[in-house]
């Protein structure tokens, strides 16, 4: 069966639903394959429509077998199109995944009934959220690139060393090895950028004795992985290794207790407690992980007030962190995939 | 001035508003120089108030001292916060530059009232399309360093080498002169792939006498860059050197008619005659160019049916391309400075 036809069928089986209208785009590239297409009309009853403009036309006619490609040319208008071929399908109740306040104003425009449009992506969502056996074969491929650039990364980091020249070797590894780019903007933080959790990534020079954050992912076929180790730059002291081993313990007690039909915030509390009796319980100022597959940050969410059940085909990052501000900052994070009996890491390491 | 005080000058001249609510993520960074921010409540009266979650808290206090910045603790709805402190500074109007629709729907209910809310983003695109010196500044550094990458990809693309292994080398530049990542996913399309513009990089091995598109970015402290070339892996042929001729005669005409006060459309219109004329019109698939600085794309754009008129301080893409199916593709794309007399390339070569 394909993707689509699942989502019909879960999708038009509540709410008197008969359209679904896709803009977001990693939910068009799920649905479709495709990372070119601005938009997908999927009636209930008869053919799913591709729209794309000119400059992905071609591109789409090639790759899109399954689908009826629309053409947006220039000068016509996307939503006016949508709500012509919405008439035709003789669509009553249309949800859309996502849109931007303007766009939905010129659709319902032209729909001209804005009470036929309903702001759902629900559907979308709950099929993502557990990784089909493609998306996981992709999903741990990406992983293992993404562990082979963090082990470049203990290669290459030393006192003097600026923090760019460290992700410029990280990210060659992984291009040479097959990613299409990063999955978001890597960063290597130290010293005291290592307080804050998205620290950046400067031309400052790591200096010894250094918390060194390293947080980097690699895209494998659409397909996104996210990865953090702390480093020392030479001789840890033992206030950092403290806070290595609880940050350490944390991230164990939220791997042993995911699994399936736990409840994710079962699972950040288990980390957070490990931190709050070390008494930096203040100091973990994010969630503890989020999903990650064609989006580095998707459901479901672990996070203190998640609503998240997990389940077996769920991948999650786990990825505790203690933030001393004025001092630096600690951060462990595996993408981890729920399975039937446990969980199993897509990225791996350390390295020392 | 800060940029703060421009817009309040400009936006609140009209249309009884007295508030701007700030989502997208460019806007944010744009207005106040921090990349966490999740959103920007600036009254017409009173001090503008940033909102970050934990994650980024104690990097927003030590960077964002020109403003309040309020954290959004866990359990607490961003929304509703906002909501409250409008009716504080006893806002009438409030315009709001990006929001998607569900939340655009949150907000309209703890507001109690959707009439107060208006989608309007043009007060900052109109500031935002002019750069300013710094920005300048930045957009400069952004072009050297890619320009420096392609040179590298001219020294690189080979037959037999992978499309994602010359991505490597280029990419790998770029980072070590300080780029922060790419501006978009590098594309190195070779053979047939060239005919699609978004044609990607795959492991395909170039083979002798591939067209090859190469088309990179840099990103240098937030602003980004965008340029193409077309390489042939070999000894060109004879319709090889006239399609490229084509294209950069087009890319030359339009460059020259690019100054102040020209219109877009027309711009457009100078690169789309001379590829019509060489009997191409219907392969050149896209618009002429696009605004680059925080975003890689962003206004004002050059298209047939575009409504923008250029000015000073615009920095905008020139990129006409032909693309055969079935046999290739070429595209040549420059970032472009509007000054007042003309217009300065930003990226520049070719290298052979």
């Amino acid at each position: 069966m394909t993707r689509i036809e699942t989502l019909k069928r879960t999708a038009f089986a509540k709410d008197n639903l008969d359209g679904l209208l896709v803009f977001n785009s990693a939910n068009l590239t799920y649905l479709t394959g495709f990372s070119g297409a601005s938009a997908l009309l999927i009636p209930k009853n008869g053919e799913s429509t591709v729209y794309v403009y000119g400059v992905n036309f071609a591109h789409a006619k090639a790759e899109l077998s399954d689908f009826k490609v629309d053409l947006v040319k220039h000068g016509e208008s996307l939503m006016t199109k949508i709500a012509k071929l919405a008439s035709t399908h003789k669509i009553k109740k249309l949800a859309v995944d996502a849109l931007d306040i303007e766009s939905w104003q010129t659709l319902s425009k032209a729909l001209g009934d804005e009470k036929m449009l309903a702001a759902d992506n629900s559907a979308i969502r709950e099929l993502r959220e557990v990784k089909d056996e493609k998306e996981i074969e992709l999903l741990r491929k990406a992983g293992e690139i993404t562990s082979e650039g963090m082990r470049v990364a203990y290669e290459t980091v030393a006192a003097g060393m600026r923090e760019y020249e460290v992700a410029a070797e990280i990210e060659y590894a992984m291009r040479k090895l097959g990613s299409s780019g990063t999955a978001f903007e890597t960063i290597v933080a130290s010293g005291l950028s290592s307080a804050f959790p998205h620290g950046g990534c400067s031309d400052r020079k790591i200096g010894d004795g250094d918390l060194v954050i390293i947080d980097v992912g690699a895209t494998y076929r659409f397909y996104r992985s996210d990865m953090t180790r702390t480093l020392v730059a030479g001789k840890p002291s033992e206030k950092q290794k403290k806070l290595y081993q609880t940050a350490k313990t944390a991230q164990e007690k939220a791997f042993d207790a995911l699994k399936p039909n736990a409840k994710a915030k079962d699972i950040d509390a288990a980390a957070r407690r490990i931190i709050a009796d070390a008494g930096y319980g203040e100091h973990f100022v994010h969630n503890l992980g989020h999903g990650v597959g064609l989006e580095v940050h998707e459901p479901p969410t672990l996070s203190p007030e998640s609503k998240d059940p997990l389940a077996v085909g769920n991948v999650v990052t786990v990825e505790p962190g203690i933030y001393l501000v004025g001092y630096g900052g600690i951060r462990i994070e595996d993408k981890v995939l729920v399975q039937r009996n446990g969980a199993e890491k897509l990225t791996n390491g350390p390295y020392t």
